[in-house]
């Protein structure tokens, strides 16, 4: 695989299911799983073992349906976390346990109650024990954002010579500006010896609605794992959006970076995880919120009439989204009253549109939109209809 | 006002406005305009006055209602526009005329039909005549996110001589990455002549994703402005989120870049707006989701619980929403359920814990959520009581 394939690890399954309302069903995430699969994601991380008789049996489930992706476990590190997560994964085609443990100073005094000797010690049996079931080992440095990156580097180093194949840098509360988050993987990617025997993982949290932008900024300083979910779903405000990431490397092929996800099936994947979990996309959701693609002024309306480009770096069909669509307020001007007028069979002249214009406006002010009834019913009613059909 | 001060300028009555379903009635405006001047944001770009007899009077109304805030009126580089925009401020304590033109090849290409000097020869004149009506004058170099920057900075240099007060630099369609974004207006603050008698401004889309980091990516390189709207809403996937700026600034004081914005008001205000537009936020929205501070996981959970800043970086009531929660679902752990069955009234041994639990998670796999009264049910339900109330 050549060194500019970002691996898209998605964790909607997991992270995204253990929000408030969140829950499925095996039935549910089975479903969600094997569109996954067909998106073209890399990891599948299908849920966390030994919390629940019910998260153990839907691991399972996932691990023997899904065909090309790997299937990830959730542990802490904590011998039977592993061994549960090692059971729920035994049918998986490519099985990974995912553990770790926090290595901020308010972590590992506060949560832990350790020192940072006793993390790494705690972190490195971890990481074996896991090896001692299999393969693909991935772990991560809890609060990785809020950690000192010598300590991080450190513990990185210690795993890796454990057998660790992916080290993920969460940052779990979301704190990180994207410059910072980038510097923190540079920093890693310089000092930890035998750092390219290992992965690098972004898993940023939106809290302050950075988790995109910091994805990014670890990928253009050498992470090549993203972990994200659909619709950006997860703990409090969420993780990054997987449809974000994937299409800001789609659509800069200048950063020469890669991934396997099908665009096109994104719209219908937002929207079947956003119909599941009951957890709706607002509509100015970037890429697959309902409005993504929809103009209503009449500046960009005039625009986007006159060209596409102007207004629209990504063609909707792109991502799954029906065609962009012209939709006509008060502040919709006379070239998108023209464009929609056509469509529905009035080819106006220029005066006509004038006239029509004005009655327009009057219409849209008092109404959130313009629908094509509306439109025949102004026409019908204005002066130029009278003559048209004189 | 010193150099650090960044200007909060809110967009939400015009570029927010403008979208499909969210238009609204002067009084609604005036509503929102109020709270927003409350708020402290320091420039509120009211409409579009020449747009609808209906804008024009909302941006009258709201120029003879706002105290503090200077308001704004948005134009092309149009002489009708600007004459209109002019009438409909006159009562404002504070009048501030927008206007401007596109830049990047595609917009003089496709939509204006012009030469780059004929750009801006219209830029010029534009600004020229807003200033014969007003001191204020801001000019936007529409799609300057994908303008050349050489002949941004020519057009930046023609209209500081002309009289303009603030430029505005607006990655209209949302492309830049935020690195990209930061060079931009790093480039403009170092080689615009007279650079320093204007205030650089950030106006960015959301179409990717980016729009928050490519604006805090624009003050850390010079920039002094932010437009934003309330909830990132907007034309397509929105603009930058004003909840966001507000509080990446305020919680990074390394940074020394302060806003005037009251953030106790966030939570109100964004339920205000969703409210009032019809424009539902999505539940894992930063900073003003319904889950934004809300905790489900038992590792989550038991961190929360032992000590808040593990996973909150910042305290809920700072943005005025209700105190962090602590959600039962089938990821909860022993010590969330500890918590709330004491919240109850139930003070559980370790023994009765590890009894309940297991009953806990057999409920708790079959809902999506765990209430008080389950709580009752399942301690009542299950062996611990009998002995408890035996």
């Amino acid at each position: 695989m050549s060194s500019n394939r970002v691996y898209i690890f998605d964790t909607t399954l997991r992270d995204g299911e253990q929000v408030p309302g969140c829950k499925l069903n095996t039935e549910e995430k089975l479903m969600i799983a094997s569109r996954l699969d067909k998106l073209g994601v890399d990891v599948i991380e299908a849920g966390f073992p030994v919390s629940s008789p019910g998260d153990f049996q839907s691991v399972e489930a996932i691990a023997k349906l899904v065909k090309n992706a790997t299937v990830c476990g959730l542990t802490r590190a904590v011998e039977n976390d592993i061994k549960v997560a090692a059971e729920a994964l035994t049918f998986a085609k490519r099985p990974r346990i995912h553990t770790g443990i926090g290595t901020s100073e308010s972590h590992m005094k506060y949560k832990f109650k350790a020192t940072p000797e006793q993390i790494i010690e705690r972190a490195v049996a971890a990481v074996k024990y896991a090896k001692s079931f299999l393969e693909d080992v991935e772990f991560y440095a809890e609060d990785a954002g809020r950690s000192d990156n010598e300590f991080l580097a450190r513990v990185c180093e210690a795993v890796i010579k454990a057998g660790a194949t992916v080290l993920n840098i969460p940052d779990t509360t979301g704190y990180c500006l994207p410059e910072e988050y980038g510097q923190k993987i540079k920093y890693l990617k310089e000092n930890v010896t035998g750092i390219h025997n290992a992965i690098l993982s972004c898993h940023c949290h939106n809290d302050l609605g950075l988790a995109t932008a910091n994805s990014i900024a670890g990928v253009m300083n050498g992470a090549r794992q993203v972990e994200c979910t659909i619709n950006g779903i997860g703990e409090r405000a969420g993780n990054t959006s997987l449809e974000e990431v994937a299409m800001i490397l789609k659509q800069h092929p200048y950063l020469d970076l890669n991934t396997n996800i099908n665009s096109t099936m994104l719209t219908e994947i937002s929207q079947l995880v956003s119909d599941t979990m009951g957890m709706p996309v607002q509509p100015n959701k970037a890429i697959v919120g309902t409005n993504a693609f929809a103009h209503s002024s009449g500046i960009h309306q005039d625009g986007v009439i006159k060209h596409r480009e102007t207004y629209e770096i990504m063609d909707p069909k792109d991502v799954g989204a029906e065609t962009s669509s012209i939709v006509l307020t008060a502040r919709s001007g006379r070239a998108a009253l023209a464009y929609r007028a056509k469509n529905v069979g009035y080819d106006l002249t220029k005066r006509e549109l004038d006239t029509i214009y004005s009655d327009f406006l009057h219409f849209a002010d008092k109404h959130k939109e313009v629908t094509d009834t509306d439109i025949h019913q102004i026409i019908k009613m204005s002066e130029v209809s009278r003559r048209m059909y004189a």
